[in-house]
């Protein structure tokens, strides 16, 4: 039985590709993320929104394993989180995430974590990145990596509409 | 497409029905869980071990939510893990998880987590726990627990075989 | 040696006694808390911020396990991080608390995170909190908790004006 | 207040230098180290011997930064833990460290995890560690780092006896 999926299902956003173009991750709550409040640690959704961006690369055919693999990364300059609703141990938990905007240095991401099987909020967060080089320098995000990217959310809005 | 995937999936094990059924689980290696070395930090692997019970209870149809929510923990009182080969981010690892021994106030697991795509054993594993209440006093595994872990485990077994 | 020092140390903060109160949580890098990208991985920080309000709390005489025993939790409904510089496995950091604010049932906390050895700022944060009773539900902080903090505020602010 | 302290601190161990030769660190149980059993994770213990092989090192004046600025890391070949008793939020524990092994490609630590106020034995571990370069492959540790934790560990050794 799946107990994680990735796919690219529609979701509702309007505006431009990058808005349309969202990418889900289902995952199963970890005992370990877990705390004594008896609910979901409040930083293991930061954890679960960078598995939401990784998927999103996945979805659009750019994986961020292959940038890694260049030579940069994508470091993080702002996180915000906003809490509705404590998960628990063994909840399935869906990261719906989408790309805010895309600049030549910089990529924010958006992401929702809703219950999987009722659909309720969760939480909601958004991410900000520069790129950067091995050295931690601040870098143009590969110019074929732009790209790339672009295409694969258009790829991922058009499979989304139709 | 799927990510994660768990299933009864046939493994070799000679001897009683608890070591023929094996449950696996197969998840990817999040950024979050590499380290400055480049690869997977070895307390990853304690988390998909336990992970991988957590899956192996559910195939047994023994979920360990309900053993909580009836009162009951399986506290860990002893662990051993081998590393053989390092994971790195991105990778897809497969957990294969089996029960050990079954007693009225013990059980222990036996884990092999391996290289999803090439099938490379990365690490084997053993955890030992004890049951306790909710003030967290040793106490018997509950009689019905015990039997529906059996039973799945049979039933889990039977499928592998078929 | 010491390697991690709570204190009251003056922070300079314009504004009410509450403005004025910072704990100071100095702390280790620990090689878990470091990612493949060979710095010290963005949740972590989530963390560090939660052992500074610990700290703060600790230092205003109402210790945050004290409230929780007696079965309340601040849950965590807002989280605002901003990254600098990136800390490095071995760095000594320090983490400056204080409350931004404190109502009957809310509670809001900023940090300031630096080098220890070179000041560097290296993130800034920010938490908001609800007073949640055992089964999760909203409720108002115990009056005794509240006056807690605030006499607790203001003797940590005027030690620091001393 | 001083909430984490390192030292060399004398601890009975009867044999050889490295036996006598333990490093001691305290550190405060973090709410995010705990889980929905109410206690601290099991994973946290790792996480723990890591920062006391990491204190030792220090206390034996060959801190492992240095040893992984040379471009060599130890990673970790085996784990043991066995779990006495639970450790909980706010817990001041010490964990003891000492060299079990020193070869020239390989060591191995020990620890004791005590709660600091009481003394309690919570947790005892070994690690074993194999030197790897840059690239990951086997390596011998470099000889004077080898010299560097043996004449570390005499010096501290000395330093308890004295």
């Amino acid at each position: 039985m799946a107990n994680e999926e990735r796919s690219g299902a529609a979701v509702a956003h309007a505006g431009d590709p990058f808005e349309r173009a969202a990418a889900v991750l289902e995952l199963t709550v970890r005992f370990a993320e877990t705390d004594a409040m008896g609910v979901v640690h409040h930083s293991a959704y930061v954890v679960w929104f960078e598995a939401g961006r990784v998927a999103w690369m996945e979805a659009a055919q750019m994986p961020y394993a292959e940038i890694a693999a260049g030579g940069h990364h994508f470091a993080v300059t702002a996180l915000r989180a906003d809490y509705r609703t404590a998960a628990r141990f063994g909840d399935r938990v869906r990261v719906v995430t989408w790309v805010e905007r895309l600049r030549s240095r910089q990529v924010a991401f958006r992401y929702e974590v809703r219950n999987a099987a009722g659909g309720e909020l969760l939480a909601t967060g958004l991410s900000e990145h520069i790129c950067v080089d091995l050295d931690g320098r601040m870098a143009k995000i590969p110019a074929a990596v732009v790209e790339r990217l672009r295409a694969g959310a258009r790829q991922l809005a058009q499979e989304q509409l139709a």
